[in-house]
């Protein structure tokens, strides 16, 4: 098998610069021997001993320098071929900061973050620990990347080309705690969603428009629906305390007065407060709203969905908070399923008893996918935080007693609400009841 | 081949109870014939006609029903034998809620979500759109599973299994708006950080406990380190807005007075409202802290990184704040990969200028993953976006110029900071200056 040195299929050459998407490079004034070099790098790329060839042995160490340079700023690929000059095995590197891995332990295993997929009809090797992507392009190196999941001999070329990836890696390699502690779905998530290893494009790059229409900035409530007191909010800007004595008051509480439970104006003051949409816009693309709390590109995929056990003058009930008629719309009449939600919220409180209220959110994941590409699920994940701690404040200002919770089951929401796991999927929750102390 | 159903590995029967860690399941009343066949099951499996066989005619229906039952709350493994009676692939579900994929396109092909790795030595395929794997016990059957890239004929065993699992699907059956939005790492880092598709334990498991040494509950100082002007607290509350103005009047503001910049006593009364130590403490298991915002119990994993290019009394560099001792530790001197830093974060908020300062949000990712199993990145993310909600708060009581950020680079924090990308990643940004309209 041969290694050949190509410039990514991806890049151009054109006046001595290097082209990539909006990444350029140039490379400075080149001997004759360089040219004749790089000229193969552009074509259908050579392997070393070829490249030196056409360097020649003066311009050789400027050959070395140049190849060096040119890989780590991720404009190089390698690609294995067979006897018959078959491709086997193709390393092309995605960003452009790339840190090929040079010391070759003696024998590696399969990093445990290393993955196989099908993307666009290609067998493909990625990993979080780097910006780059392994192409099989013969099945049967299939097996000999599976069989990695023993310890193996790495002077293998297909072995050596996936240590260079960081797709292979010494055993026990990985045991330290920086990198013990990442789980593979959590250390993917954190590479793919942040500039550098994403493997796309970045950002607001409105990928589905012309695709899929836009959803609307606010959500459709269910019926029937029935209206919630809306406060004075002059007279509640009056009242309440200065800002930084609520910010320095708030604290999680975890028990709730079930004698003197919350009641529908409180909790009718306390959604419009936090979530109430304040106005629709539109820029030139999509409808936007303003509401209390910042989000992204003013999208507020966010909506919230109270689960009623007890509060003065609202029946028990999954509802939804329509932020702009500001009702509540019957979701789900109690059952099992809502018994089911209420359990978890209150197992992950670690409460004695089950909350009064807790106010699911969930994510209109369209509302953020149609503009936002890499980051989308992130961007959601901060959301839920900036309302957290929104609702934190709010009912503390209130007297109220807040918790946010760590986690859910998004699968039991979605029985429990009949709404689709990929279109609207529950990703928080917050508990809110009556303080004990309050009477 | 032939397909044999069994009890999961992991559980067991006692009594007439189904057990798996915490989850059980009765199974009732038997007839002898369902007695016999569940024997089967919770021995070395059966197919469905040796089953059958031992039930009985009389109860078949009654074994109908309870296999269905079994399979959909997660008690059934499925395992493909070839007539040596060696394993070729084994369908185990983890969670307990199954919806087994019942109606088999003619044609199909792998799922763009579906992901083969080597966990544990084995070879495993997963997908985030179930909670379960298939374990490829036969090298073999890999070359079938990644030929599925192209379209294929869903009638072969194995082929049959990967439909059922949900890793093999219709071709165009995942392009409708609600899939197609999900990146596969975004519905990875959904699926696996809620309870229900998971795959391991979940919440606060302590799982690192006895392994490594806990992290201290305030990270050490970077030297040399200079104090920042601290306010007077109640000074500030007693002067602050009523908190509802503040909330109403929170908005981002993307351009900076460059002629009256922030100043060291402002960065220090930001620093102190939004994210000084209050306290520490000890529960039974690590070293805990209070501060003015929530943190998910107490771990406060997260730092604060003030990269400054303007700010009256502050020489510009990236620090770090000392949240206990209040004090500017210097990480690096500007230079190339700081500006690279700042032109990151005035792209991102789309200024002309580049900001005065930008606080750069990194985790101490061992604080959460220490305790935190499954939900740790997602955890870290929601406290980002419980800072961001906190930081603009402060900044607007104060007059200030904020503005939160959707993205940034973690390799090139890691590159201009020098802090280990695994140990302590940037996962979040935000920008402050002074605002035009404060002179």
């Amino acid at each position: 098998m041969t290694e050949l040195l190509r410039l990514r299929r991806d890049a151009s050459l054109a006046d001595g610069v290097l082209l990539e998407g909006h990444i350029q490079m140039r490379l400075g004034k080149l001997g004759p021997g360089l040219e004749q070099a790089v000229a193969l790098l552009v074509g259908d790329g050579a392997d070393e001993a070829a490249l030196a060839g056409a360097a020649g042995e003066p311009e050789l160490m400027a050959l070395q320098l140049l190849l060096r340079k040119l890989e780590t700023t991720g404009w190089l690929e390698r690609v294995l071929v067979d006897e018959n000059g078959e491709p086997v095995a193709t390393l092309s590197p995605v960003g452009h900061e790339l840190v090929p891995v040079l010391v070759r332990p003696p024998v590696v295993v399969l990093s445990r973050f290393a993955f196989l997929r099908i993307d666009g009809g290609e067998t493909v090797l990625e990993t979080p620990r780097a910006s780059l992507r392994v192409t099989i392009h013969d099945p049967e190196a299939v097996l000999r990347v599976v069989a990695l999941a023993q310890p193996a001999r790495s002077d293998d070329p297909l072995v050596r080309l996936l240590v260079r990836a960081g797709i292979a890696v010494a055993p026990g390699g990985e045991d330290g705690f920086a990198l013990a502690q990442w789980s593979f779905a959590d250390l993917l998530a954190h590479a793919r969603s942040r500039v550098g290893r994403n493997l796309g494009d970045y950002g607001g790059s409105y990928r589905f428009q012309g695709r899929f229409e836009p959803l609307a900035a606010v959500r459709e409530q269910f019926e029937p629906a029935t209206a919630l007191p809306a406060p004075d909010l002059a007279a509640v800007a009056d009242g309440d305390p200065p800002f930084t004595q609520v910010l320095e008051a708030r604290r999680s509480i975890r028990e709730h007065d079930d004698e003197a439970p919350m009641t529908a104006a409180q909790l009718g003051e306390f959604l419009y407060r936090v979530a109430r949409v304040r106005g629709r816009f539109h820029d030139d693309r999509q409808e936007l709203s303003t509401r209390p709390y910042p989000s992204g590109g003013a999208a507020y995929e966010l909506e919230l969905y109270p689960l009623v056990r007890l509060c003065a003058g609202v029946e028990p009930g999954l509802y939804h908070y329509d932020p702009e008629g500001h009702t509540l719309g019957l979701v789900a009449e109690p059952g099992p399923k809502t018994t089911l939600l209420l359990e978890y919220s209150r197992f992950t409180a670690q409460m004695e008893q089950p909350p009064q209220v807790v106010i699911l959110l969930a994510a209109r994941f369209g509302r953020v996918t149609w503009k936002y590409e890499s980051m989308a699920y992130a961007l959601v994940l901060k959301h839920v935080g900036v309302l957290y701690q929104t609702m934190y404040l709010v009912a503390t200002a209130m007297g109220l007693a807040p918790c946010s919770l760590g986690g859910g089951n998004s699968d039991a929401f979605a029985a429990a609400s009949g709404l689709d796991y990929y279109a609207e999927p529950a990703v928080g929750e917050f508990i809110l009841g009556a303080r004990l102390d309050a009477r």
